[in-house]
């Protein structure tokens, strides 16, 4: 079975571990991995280049996730972390306080940046730095959206500006109100090698409870990916980030604000849209067969089925890897697998 | 008082901070500093770009030095330093495991690096850097030689190959019989703002205790400086690097080999030259009136003496600040000052 996530960081990292735990216990493949084949595309709209270096927030929160290296609590960031980098920096008034770089993710950073400047795309740079931390053998492949560089950047007020989406989002918490967000480098980029096959060829595409604007919603946005979910055969199904009105974890609903929609779990299926609705823009087809809701939110799973998705209502916090593993089970469940 | 001093790492970090120590006592400020000026112009042809941050390792050494913060046994490097970040790069089989690359270090090039990135010069960002210091209440500024990258590669053998000067000084300690040294760079840079000010207003400038050819040697090949040494009104000094046949630290030797010259104090000064030496090339003038030697190589201060030079003998190891300061009032003294 071939299954291509379209993850942010935390919820979607969270989600894949459950998925890849579920795979390895229905399909083994007795090296202690899954005979399925997992590819998961990370949103890298929220890179950036910070003293001279790329950081991938996604991508590291993914790798570190799934790699069995990540700040359990935290979510984001490696265990055991340290910070002895940043605070000489600060010593010589560099960086930002409100942003965290630690001496093992910087490490991740430097050698993506090392290998970068010898001309390797994000993709191969990606696939290097996973190495380490054995995705391969949990057969589970991660590809950024896109190898051109695209940061989503946010226009704020007083006075009008654009800032970094990471400093919106995590020095200001996304309370700084947002007109608009800008994308730059999006209309031009194209998916990454890989990206749109893994669209086309995957038996299910799934939409994990990231962020469906700035996360999932920039996954979305690069050429030909929208227009790839549209046309695939799988069966696209999603997990609501929104439970009881409000984002499980994050800032969503500032994001969803932003461009007009409602934090419900009912009002970002509709969003996102039901593939094969003619009534959407020609230029923004929707790209899910299945919407899978909290039990709180069992009337808009009521109201989409209504509508002709495929809906189901179940218990999605996801409290630890077994019960994520059952999220994931609900999920592919509502599109048959 | 002005003075302008040439200089490499370690050797001239350690004179230098030996001569400030020897104004602050002659020249007080009356704020713990000196009235003195002193311009230190660093060699940077050892620069070179590691995992996209811009490693400087004379200009650090020499503000770790004279800002009371360097690892003392070592003479490099910060005192207190780790290395979580280059253990972490090695775990991606990325780094060299020759080359130490310290947390707190990473931290000051990292910080350059950001400021090069914003469009700062070298000379920009090592002022900046310098501040965290106090330098400039020492009554030191720091330069780079040039703003302009240039990077001392070594031709070496089997196969014939390029390597960059610190491949060659630090993985190989120097073993590695050398062809030649190529300064990539070199001919097409300019001496950075105010370099050339410092030679021609300075009353003494001296060149310390660094290796002739890849520190002092690389300053001097700098468009325009050996010019500017051979005009300037100042008194020059040099003290030799070379005790009794050998370099009292480091691979000097491996060096002047390269090049033709003996290891000897006697042999360096004349490759420097006397000013006003006709019988040398127009291209390369003489550059020192006079030469202080280790009182094991008074006979080569005899010979120089015999040859129109102010040259003298004694003891020139550097054990500690207060000794350093002797040797440099011995090396002003020589000059009349």
């Amino acid at each position: 079975m071939k299954i291509t996530v379209l993850s942010g960081g935390v919820g979607g990292a969270r989600f894949t571990r459950g998925l890849l735990a579920l795979l390895r216990d229905r399909l083994p493949d007795g090296r202690g991995g899954t005979t399925a084949e997992v590819t998961v595309v990370a949103n890298t709209g929220d890179d950036m280049w910070l003293h001279g270096v790329r950081v991938c927030p996604d991508l590291d929160t993914l790798m570190y996730t799934l790699g069995g290296a990540v700040h359990e609590d935290q979510g984001w960031g490696r265990r055991d972390e340290s910070s002895r980098v940043s605070a000489d920096l600060a010593a010589y008034d560099v960086g930002w306080e409100w942003f965290t770089l630690g001496d093992l993710d910087l490490a991740t950073h430097l050698a993506r940046t090392q290998w970068l400047h010898e001309g390797l795309t994000l993709s191969e740079a990606t696939e290097r730095l996973t190495r380490r931390w054995d995705l391969a053998a949990q057969g589970v492949r991660l590809l950024p959206m896109s190898d051109q560089p695209v940061e989503t950047h946010v226009v704020v007020d007083d006075p009008e500006r654009l800032i970094h989406f990471e400093e919106w989002w995590v020095r200001h918490r996304a309370a700084l109100p947002a007109r608009r967000f800008e994308q730059v480098g999006l209309a031009t980029a194209s998916a990454a090698l890989g990206v749109l096959d893994a669209l086309a060829d995957a038996d299910v595409v799934v939409l994990p409870p990231s962020n469906p604007v700035v996360s999932v919603g920039t996954v979305l946005a690069v050429p030909g990916v929208r227009a790839a979910l549209a046309s695939t055969s799988a069966a696209v199904v999603g997990v609501s980030p929104i439970v009881g009105g409000a984002p499980v974890r994050g800032m969503a609903a500032e994001c969803l604000a932003t461009i007009g929609v409602d934090a419900t779990a009912e009002a970002v299926a509709r969003h996102y849209g039901l593939r094969g609705d003619r009534t959407r823009p020609a230029d923004a087809p929707g790209v899910l067969d299945a919407w899978l809701v909290d039990t709180v939110d069992a009337d808009a799973a009521t109201a989409l089925a209504a509508d002709g998705w495929r809906a189901a209502a179940t218990g999605t916090l996801m409290h630890d890897v077994p019960e994520t593993a059952r999220i994931a089970a609900a999920a592919l469940a509502l599109v048959g697998r």
